[in-house]
C-alpha cells in the first residue's frame, strides 16, 4: 500500500493531506458545526485504517478549521437517538447495535502510528469522547468548551469513554466529568492530565500540534512507536506478564536495523534516520493479546 | 418503595432528610467525635440501600454537623482491634470476618444514585476510607486534617481503600498516602484529583455540596446516572468489551422516554424534566458483570 | 538472617550501609556516569532480595553520589543492544530472553520493605524505568533531566515501565512520556504525581529522602507496610475481591502485637515501638495472589 494519493479516497467530510510523514486530517463540515454523522464516522474509520497500513505515515493529526464554529459539536440528533440503529439492527434487537462513536474510537486507538488531536474549537459529546480520548496526545485551545453532557440528555457516555477516561486521568476525575456533565475548560483541574499542551488562541493549536508531530515523525522509529503503543494498551495483567512481553520485545528489537541506527546516531551525535516499517519489520511477537470480536453479524469488515 | 417517611427509619446515629430529590444524611454523633461504631455502620449501610431503591431520591449527600469536633475521627478502638470480630467470626476463624468499613464502602459504591460527600471537618482512618473513597464526588474544607494512619497503628488500610484509592488518583499518589500515613490537607499535591471542590471554611462545605447535588438532581436522568456509574465501575476488561456494553446501552436508551426528553429539551432550550425511574425503566441489560459473593455464611442479607 | 555485615556482600558497584533500620544503597560508578551494566543489575537484585529478608531493615533508600555526573545515565550500549542477550538466550531464541532492567524492577517492586529512591542527578532510560518506577516513593532534584528515550533509539520502553508508569500516573501522561521521549524535569506537568518531593539542589535530595525514610522506619509497623504493599499491588479484580482480602488482613492483624502497640501508643500519646517482623509475624494469608513464572529455563534462582 504505497504511493497512492490521499485525494483519491474521495472523502466528503474530511480534508486529508500527507505532509512528509505526517498525515493531516481536517474535519470539513464547518457549515454543520462539524456535527458527527454516519458519513463522517465512516470516513474517520477509513482514514485511520489507511494511516495504520501506509508505511509513509508516521503520525496522524486530526483537527478542524480554526474558523469553524466548533471542533465538533456532537452527534446530529435532530432525528432522535433511535436513528442510530440501522434497519438490520432494529430487526435483530438491541444486542446487535454497534455504536458509531465506539467504532471510530477503536479505529483511532488501534491505529499503530502516533496519533495527535488538535482541539481548536468547542467540543461536545462524541466530539469529546470518540474524537479525543483514543488519541495518544491531545492539544487544545484554552477557551474551548469541553462538554460530556450524556447524563443531562438522558443517555449514557458512549464511544468507549467509560473505558478510556478513567484509565487516562483516574477514576476520581473521570467520574466527576462523566456524571456532572459540566461545561469545562481544557485547563480545568477536573481534566488535569488529559491535555498535553494548551494554547492561548485557536489559531495556534494546529500549528503547535503539527510541529510536535513532525518532530516525532522525524526522530522516532515507526516500529518502536507501534510496539510501545501495544505495550501501553496491553501491558498484561501483572508485572510478571509485562516482563515476559517487554523482554521478548527487547530481544527482537536488539537485532533490528532501527535499534542499530538509534545507537549509532546517539553515539555520533546526529539525528537518526529510521527506515524500518510496519509492513516489513514489525516483530512477529506482535500482537500478543486476545480481543473480543465486536463485529456485527452481517459486518463485511 | 415510595412515600414512606425517612423519620420512620428510627436512626440513632444519622439524621436523614429528603429535600426534593436530594437525600441529606448527617452523622449525628458529635459528642463521640463522630467515631465509627457498629451501629453507625449498620445505619449507613441501611440508608444507602434505601436511597438506592427509593425512586424519589436522585442524589445522596453525606456530611456531619459543621460544629462537630470532626467529620469522622475514625473507628472506636478503645476496646482494641479484636473487638471488630463477632462471636460467630471468632468461632469460625479469620476467613469468616467481613470488615465493617468495607461493608459500608460497598453499600455506598453500589448505590446507583449520585453520591456526594461533604467533608466539613477532620477525618481519620475509616473516616477517610469508607466515608470518602466510595463516593462519586468529594467536597472538603481546606483545613480538614486528612489522615490514613493505618501503618502507624500496626494494622492495614481497610474498607477496600487499597482497591479504590489507586484507581481514583493513581498508584503513585495512593502508595505515598497509604504508606506514609501523614496528616494531609485536601489541597495537598499528594491528594491531587481526589477532591472535586475545596472550600475555605467549614460552614461553606455542606451548602456547596447540596447546591451541586440539587442542580444535578434536577437536570440529569436517574437512569443515565445509574447506568453510567455501572459502566465506570465495570467497564469491561478491554476497549472491545466496553464497546459491547456501551453499544447495548445506547441502543436501549435510544428508545427511552428520558432520551426523548433530553433531546427535546436541548433543541427547545429549556430544562429537561426526566421522569424515568430505576424501578421502572432501568434497561434489562443492567447489570452485566459478575461479583464475588462476599456474604458471611450466616448473613441474613 | 540477622547480624551479618553488609560490607561482607563484596559489592563492586554499590556502597551499602545500614543506618538504624534504614538501608542506604548508593550507586558507586561515578566514573562510568553510573551506567547500567550486568554487574550493577545483579548487585541491585541481590541487595533488594537481602533487604526484603533482613528483619533489621524497615526501609531502603537508593541514590547516587551527588557529585556523580548522573544519577544513572542509562544502559551501557556501547556494544549494541544485542549484547543484552546471553549465549544461552541466543541459542534458544528470543522467547528465552529476560530483560535485565525488568529483573531489577521486579526485585525492587517485590521488596516488602518501604522503598525510596533519591534521584539526585540526571536519569535516562533504565535510570528512569527500573531505577525509579518500582519504588514506593520518589524524591528528585528539580533540575534533574528525566529522559525516557526508547522510541528515539529504535527500541521499546522496558523494565516493565509500560505496566508501571500508566498505573502510577495514568495512561494519558504515561503515553505522552513514553511516546515523546522528551527531556523532562521532575516538575513537568507531564510527570505530575510521580515525584513525592522535589528539592531545589542536588545536595538536598538524599538527606531529605533519608529523613523521610527514617521517620517512617521508626513509626510504622514492618508487617503493616509489607501487607499494605501487597494489597496495593494485588488489590483483587473487584471491590468485592478486595473486601475479602482486606477483611482477612484486618482479622489477623486485630490480634497482633503491633496492632496492640499501635493502639496503646495512640491512646497514651507516645511513639509506638513496633517489634513484629516479617520472618516471625507476617500473617499466613500473605501472599494471596498468583504470579506468572518468569524464570528462564536454566535459571538457578
Amino acid at each position: 500500500m504505497t504511493g497512492f494519493a490521499y485525494g483519491s479516497l474521495g472523502f466528503k467530510d474530511l480534508a486529508v493531506t500527507l505532509n512528509g510523514a505526517v498525515l493531516l486530517v481536517l474535519i470539513n463540515r464547518a457549515k454543520q458545526k462539524n456535527m458527527f454523522e454516519l458519513n463522517l464516522a465512516q470516513e474517520l474509520i477509513r482514514i485511520f485504517d489507511v494511516a495504520d497500513k501506509d508505511d509513509r505515515v508516521r503520525a496522524v493529526v486530526l483537527s478542524a478549521e480554526a474558523t469553524a464554529p466548533a471542533f465538533c459539536s456532537g452527534a446530529n440528533i435532530t432525528g432522535g437517538w433511535d436513528n442510530l440503529l440501522t434497519a438490520e439492527e432494529k430487526k435483530e434487537g438491541f444486542a446487535a447495535h454497534r455504536d458509531g462513536g465506539g467504532k471510530v474510537a477503536m479505529a483511532i486507538y488501534h491505529c499503530r502510528k502516533l496519533t495527535v488531536v488538535a482541539v481548536n474549537g468547542h467540543a461536545a459529546g462524541v466530539g469529546c469522547t470518540a474524537l479525543q480520548l483514543p488519541f495518544d496526545i491531545r492539544f487544545a485551545w484554552k477557551d474551548a468548551k469541553i462538554i460530556f453532557p450524556f447524563v443531562r440528555r438522558g443517555i449514557v457516555p458512549e464511544a468507549t469513554s467509560t473505558y478510556l477516561l478513567p484509565r487516562l486521568i483516574g477514576q476520581s476525575r473521570a467520574t466527576s466529568v462523566l456524571l456532572a456533565g459540566s461545561v469545562l475548560s481544557p485547563t480545568s483541574r477536573h481534566l488535569d492530565g488529559l491535555y498535553h499542551t494548551v494554547l492561548p488562541t485557536r489559531e495556534e493549536v494546529l500549528p503547535a500540534a503539527l510541529a510536535f508531530a513532525k518532530e516525532l515523525a522525524e526522530n522516532t522509529s515507526m516500529v518502536s512507536v507501534a510496539y510501545a503503543k501495544g505495550l501501553i494498551q496491553h501491558p498484561g495483567a501483572s508485572q510478571e506478564e509485562n516482563h515476559i512481553h517487554d523482554s521478548m520485545a527487547m530481544a527482537m528489537f536488539s537485532k533490528s536495523r532501527d535499534a542499530r541506527e538509534g545507537t549509532t546516531a546517539f553515539f555520533e551525535r546526529h539525528a537518526p534516520v529510521f527506515k524500518d516499517t510496519l509492513s516489513e519489520n514489525l516483530p512477529s511477537s506482535y500482537p500478543w493479546w486476545r480481543s473480543v470480536d465486536i463485529r456485527h453479524r452481517t459486518s463485511k469488515l
